[in-house]
């Protein structure tokens, strides 16, 4: 697992959904901006704003989720030079169940500090439809500074 | 109606909801940024990447929709040098209708061109429950550069 500050934002996506997928809140949580407007919607509809609301967002589905495995596709990436941003399309595997859940549509915003890049807030949404299940989490941001 | 370019974020996000009540698709179109990975995200779940989906879509809207007008509150928002971010929650009233429909859950995306802020992505979602109702459109973004 890598640990917190994180050299590029998908450094830290991609810790954000090792903790997801492992259910592990502290790991989670430690992804998070030092910021009092972090904000993270569900995508049951919940909006949860502040460090507080949003570790017992995760806490509860980490709680009730069977294990999931997350694959990431469909990825657009911005880097800013305090603010990166991320869209892309989750696609959810349950342990013991072939179906593919979602796709879930997911905007993912990262922020700079001092010492690396941290998540800012995270807005997942249900997709109409299955995307294509193109996987390019390797594809390089586009680089905008 | 302003016009683009915008020299704020908050004036193309002001644009982008003007054109909205209206119906406007050339003034909506207008306030995209030249960008091939725009994305747009409508609350029933479709995804549309690139000018001539993002234009079909509010197309399709603006011909089936009642005119609407919108509230927008519960506003946060992130201001860099090259990208801004606002979450905000809008609330819809169509006309003869006194019944607020909503809350949608927004993340806007802004990008600073050299001669001003365009829209980037426009991610909506339908919210759980009814916001606080506060209107809080004239906060000032948080300046991160």
């Amino acid at each position: 697992m890598p640990t917190p500050p994180f050299p590029r934002p998908e450094d830290a996506e991609n810790a954000f959904y090792e903790a997801l997928e492992k259910g592990d809140l502290e790991a989670m949580m430690a992804i998070w901006a030092d910021d009092e407007d972090v904000v993270c919607i569900h995508p049951d509809g919940q909006r949860l704003c502040g460090h507080a609301q949003i570790r017992h967002g995760w806490q509860s589905l980490f709680a009730s989720a069977p294990r999931l495995t997350v694959r990431i596709g469909e990825r657009v990436a911005w880097l800013g030079g305090m603010l990166a941003v991320h869209s892309l399309q989750e696609t959810f595997f349950a342990e013991g169940d072939p179906e593919p859940r979602g796709p879930v549509l997911v905007t993912n915003v990262f922020i700079r500090g001092s010492d690396g890049w941290r998540l800012l807030s995270h807005h997942a949404s249900p997709g109409a439809e299955e995307g294509n299940g193109d996987t390019d989490g390797d594809a390089q941001p586009r680089v905008l500074h």
